[in-house]
């Protein structure tokens, strides 16, 4: 198998033209009332995730009708195609309904089925993080000022914060068990956050960021925001983040603590 | 006892002064590298949190030096004054050092230890809704314009949006069974927020907000917000928060919600 390409200025221009489309739907349904639906798996689904999903595809659809698209809202679209976009255009769909500003939009880009390209968008707070495979992450203000994001060193998980979304998503026993030993062993717990967390971990605030639960288009976008910042993302068993390897997430902001983090998770 | 007083305009406008002063000490420091200690109860304290309360302080001792002080930071200073000022400079400090925006500042003002002036500053946001006895609560964008706040109708538990903190507060066997059976009634929890919970209530974004842990300081400027918007708050019996009440709080937006939500959190 060859590498996976490398994305183009031009993509990396597109990934943000698709960020910006999903901030202005955001904010225009942030903290209005909204209708809140009960989708098969009970999370709730909003006019903005619908709305925001669809101004992205229809910018794709018009510049690159020959990538891919998968939604979390709109599913499958020409999923083979070499170069794929994976959408989630409300992340923390619990925390827009509830006037949170931490809610985030996620844009990924796999070659091959390899994430390249991540953008985490946080539309009412105006920040994000532009990762790429082969770059260094950046960091844009809600001025639109940019500088590179880094990941902070940690030499042990007894210093770590740790933040996850919620005790919740931790169905299983092995699950239980590994969240419970985290927990036990970080210095600190926060939880709340979704995709937030991820890239506070890049931007060197953050220190281990765990999840379980997680669907593909949550997770494609912060591999290359995590990798470019200089941490590590896999799944528990350390395998790199793809399509099939479920839904168990995990990234450390300091390299070194990897292993240690991976084999806590599995005790 | 007498009815307790209403606070003057010079009060609120003191108030507003004293937020404006945390907000700008918490800025200066937030997502930037801080010393972060362990307190006793190892809970991280940063510069941040004493520089806040000592400029809080000095505005206090300069304008009504007969006032009381209890602040997280710095302890009490003539507590037994009629009019005593309650302060926690960063509420949320968990999410201070982590680069979460969503931390706040914690002004309240008691008249014979009752709560009865109230400000939720939240720095990082720009946002603050500030509360008194006997006027509507107001809630002040980040561009400086107020509009009054309001919950919203909640006819049942099972509508409800509730938010907590983290399941780690629940300590004794009574209150996890109190944080269990709510989970387990309301339509969706999130986890995470401190006093922003509180505030996202008062403006109609969430139901229900139980936390337990609670000292003074958290609770005293969030009984006028609260109340001023429509809602109830009060401990988990039922009764109103004072310094001898203890440290579960639990808040209703929908008024008609609260003995429904207690019967549940005593079951």
């Amino acid at each position: 198998m060859s590498e996976p390409a490398v994305p183009s200025d031009e993509m990396l221009a597109l990934a943000e033209r698709l960020a910006d489309a999903s901030r202005a739907v955001a904010r225009q349904h942030f903290r209005t009332p909204v209708a809140v639906d009960d989708k098969a798996d009970a999370s709730p689904v909003t006019v903005a995730d619908r709305e925001s999903e669809t101004a992205m595809r229809r910018i794709i659809e018009e510049t690159h009708p020959e990538h891919g698209i998968i939604g979390e809202e709109f599913g499958r679209t020409r999923a083979d195609a070499d170069w794929v976009w994976v959408l989630d255009p409300i992340d923390g769909t619990k925390q827009f309904i509830s006037g949170k500003p931490t809610f985030g939009s996620l844009i990924g880009l796999t070659h091959r089925g390899v994430p390249v390209l991540g953008v985490i968008e946080m539309p009412a707070l105006g920040e994000r993080w532009v990762g790429a495979r082969g770059r260094p992450t950046l960091f844009v203000d809600p001025q639109g000022q940019q500088r590179e994001a880094a990941t902070r060193p940690c030499p042990a998980l007894e210093r770590a914060t740790f933040c996850t979304t919620a005790p919740e998503l931790y169905e299983s026993a092995e699950e239980k068990a590994g969240y419970a030993a985290l927990r036990e062993r970080a210095k600190l717990i926060y939880y709340g956050g979704d995709c937030h967390n991820y890239g506070l971990l890049s931007g060197g605030f953050i220190d281990v960021v765990a999840d379980a639960g997680m669907s593909y288009y949550d997770f494609v976008a912060l591999v290359p925001v995590v990798e470019g910042a200089g941490g590590r993302i896999s799944d528990w068993q350390g395998r790199p983040l793809r399509e099939d390897t479920g839904t168990r997430v995990v990234a450390v902001g300091d390299p070194d603590l990897q292993a240690q983090v991976l084999e806590v998770l599995r005790s």
